[in-house]
C-alpha cells in the first residue's frame, strides 16, 4: 500500500510507503549499522538476484565490447511509489485529500566498482552517470501519468543512503513536488517583471560578484548559493539558460563532469569525504522549453543536524556564510599529498 | 555576525549565524561527542557562569518558600539572532534579499535535575515549562521590530540538541517563518470558504473518526496527523479554538501537562527513548484573537533520516502510516513492568 497525501494546512506532500512492512517496534532506537561490501546487491555477480528479472541487466550504459555493464537501473525494492497501480483520488471528511501512490522508484547503480565515489571515480564514469539521468528522464516522460521526475543521490549512512554501493536514486510523481512548485512559481513571477531568467540573473551575479564562486569551466558554474541553507551547500549549473538535462550536448557533458568531479573533490578533501546529498531540479515533464526555469544540482552535505527550528519553521540556520564556505573550497589544493584514501 | 537571507527561488530563510566562530575545518566529519553531566552549564551551582550576568538567575519559575529557581531562562550563548543588532536591510545584485539578523535566541531551562525528562519528570515540573513558556510570550510581545517568537524542544543529539540538560530553545525573529506563513495562508483560506477554523475542523474529523488519535482528555487532544511525515509524528492541540497559548487557563494548563506526559511516556516506552523534535506553533505576535488560527504542538521523533527526496522534492516518505502508528501508542501499556530506566 502507498498513498500520497496533503497536509490540509500546508503545501506539504507525503508518501505513506508501507512497503518495508516495518512493524512499530522496528523504530526502536539502535546503534547505527555499519555498511560494508559483503552481500552487497550491487556489486558484479548479483545482477540476477535483483528483485525484478524484467530490470535486472538493464543496461544504463552498456559497454559493446566487453559485454559489461557501464551503469544499471533497478526497480526500489522498497518502492515508494509504483507504476503498476491503479489511479484515484480522494477526500475524508471533507478536509483531507489523497492520491493514489502511482509512479516510479528506481536505483540507479552508478558503477560496478563499490568503492568508486564522484571524486575518485574515472571520468567516463561520470559521464555514464550523467547518460542514465538522461535516458530516464526519456523514459518517464512517456507515462501520461507522471508530471515529475526527481532524481537525487543520499551518500552515506548519514544522508540516508542505506546501501554504500555507488548509487542515485530516481523518484517519479504524480504531482508536482512543492520544492520544485514553488521555485516554478517564483521564477515565473520573476520572468514576468524582468523578462529574464531568475537562475541565469544568479549566474551572472555569482561570476561578477565571484565571492561565492567555487569552479567555473566554459559551460559550468558550481557555487555556493547567496541563502545556503547548510553549510558548504552548492549549486552546480549551466551558466546558459537549459530548462532539463537533456540539452546538455556531449561538449557539455564533459564540462558537467569536470565541474562535478572538482566540487566533490574539493569537498571529500576539505571536510574529510563527508556525507552529502545532492537532487537535480530540472522543469516538470509536460513543460518543455520553459524561458523561466534552469536545471541546477542543489549538493547539500550533512554536517549540521536540521533540528527543531528548521523543521518547525522552516527556517535554517547556517553557521558558515558562503563567501567563507566558498572560499575554503576554492583553496584546497588538490595536488598536495595529503589526498584522502580511495576507500 | 547574523544576517537573515532570502533565496530569491523559494520561500526559504536562512539565518548566517557565525557566532560560533568555527572555521572551515572545524566541519570535518568526525565521531558523535558523548553527552554527559560532568560539566553541564545548566546544573544547579553553575548559575552564575551563565554568559550574561543580568539573565544569568533570571527565575522562569521561582520557589518563594526554597528560593530556589524551577525554570531558568537564558540568553543562547552562540545566538542566531540578537536583540542588540541595529535595524537594516538591503539587496544585492537586484536579486538578493538581507535583513540584519535581530531577534532573540533563549534557552528555557525546563528543571534544575539533569535527568528529567517530559515522560518522567514530576507533573508540576511540566506545568512549570509551560508557565515560563507563557511568560516568554508574553516577554516578546512588547518588541515592536519581532513578529513571531517559535518555542522549540531538540531531545538528544540525534535531534540537533548540543545539551542534555533538560531544556526548550527560543527563537523570536523579524518574519514570519515560512511554515507558520503558509499554515496561516491556507487556514484563512479555508476560513473563508467554511467560515471555520480548519483546526477545529481537524480536532471533529479526529475525535470522530477515532483511529489516529493517541489521547484526549476534558481539554486537549493528541493524534499522529493524517499527512504524517515522520513516524510516529504527533499533534497536539486543545479541543476549544486558541490561537495562542496565554489563552491557556489554569485547568488546562493541568489537562496541557497530562496529555504531554501520555505522550511522551508512550514514546519511550513504545521507541526505547527516542530523539524527537518538538516546535509550538501559535499565531503571530501582532495578531491577536485570531478566528482562523489554533495553537498547536509539532512532535516529530527523529526515527528516519530527511534525505535527497524530502530535501530536494519537499515531499517526505513516511513507512509507517498514522494509523499503525497512533494504534501501537495506544496499546502501550504504561503500567507493564518493563519501564524503560529513568536515566
Amino acid at each position: 500500500m502507498s498513498e500520497i497525501r496533503k497536509d490540509p494546512v500546508s503545501h506539504t506532500w507525503v508518501v505513506i510507503s508501507t512497503e518495508r512492512g516495518k512493524r512499530p517496534s522496528d523504530y526502536k532506537r539502535k546503534e547505527l549499522e555499519k555498511i560494508s561490501q559483503k552481500g552487497c546487491p550491487f556489486c558484479e555477480g548479483k545482477e540476477f538476484t535483483q528483485p525484478t528479472q524484467k530490470f535486472a541487466i538493464w543496461p544504463g550504459e552498456y559497454d559493446e565490447k566487453t559485454k559489461q555493464w557501464i551503469t544499471r537501473v533497478l526497480p526500489n525494492k522498497f518502492p515508494a511509489l509504483k507504476a503498476s497501480t491503479q489511479f484515484y483520488q480522494g477526500e475524508v471528511g471533507e478536509l483531507y485529500h489523497y492520491l493514489a501512490g502511482v509512479g516510479g522508484h528506481e536505483v540507479l547503480v552508478d558503477s560496478r566498482d563499490h568503492f568508486d565515489t564522484l571524486a575518485n571515480m574515472k571520468s567516463e564514469q561520470v559521464e555514464a552517470v550523467l547518460r542514465t539521468y538522461i535516458q530516464r528522464y526519456k523514459y518517464w516522460r512517456v507515462d501520461p501519468r507522471i508530471v515529475y521526475v526527481l532524481i537525487f543521490k543520499n551518500y552515506r549512512h548519514e544522508a540516508g543512503a542505506s546501501l554504500s554501493h555507488p548509487h542515485s536514486q530516481l523518484i517519479a510523481t504524480p504531482i508536482i513536488p512543492p520544492r520544485i512548485f514553488e521555485e516554478l512559481r517564483e521564477a515565473k513571477e520573476y520572468y514576468k517583471m524582468e523578462n529574464k531568467c531568475i537562475f541565469c540573473q544568479m549566474v551572472e551575479v555569482e561570476l561578477k560578484e565571484g565571492s561565492r564562486k567555487v569552479f567555473e569551466n566554459e559551460s559550468i558554474v558550481a557555487f555556493c548559493p547567496y541563502a545556503s541553507r547548510f553549510p558548504f551547500e552548492i549549486y552546480i549549473l549551466p551558466k546558459n539558460h537549459q530548462a532539463i538535462l537533456e540539452e546538455l550536448d556531449e561538449k557539455s557533458i564533459f564540462y558537467l563532469t569536470e565541474a562535478i568531479q572538482e566540487v566533490f573533490k574539493r569537498l571529500e578533501k576539505l571536510l574529510n569525504d563527508p556525507p552529502y546529498n545532492y537532487m537535480l531540479h530540472v522543469s516538470p515533464l509536460r513543460t518543455l522549453g520553459l524561458l523561466y526555469y534552469h536545471w541546477h544540482f542543489e549538493v547539500i552535505p550533512r554536517l549540521a543536524m536540521p533540528a527543531g527550528f528548521e523543521f518547525g519553521g522552516g527556517i535554517f540556520i547556517n553557521p558558515i556564510s558562503p563567501e567563507d564556505a566558498a572560499k575554503a573550497l576554492r583553496e584546497v589544493d588538490l595536488n598536495s599529498q595529503e589526498r584522502a584514501l580511495k576507500s
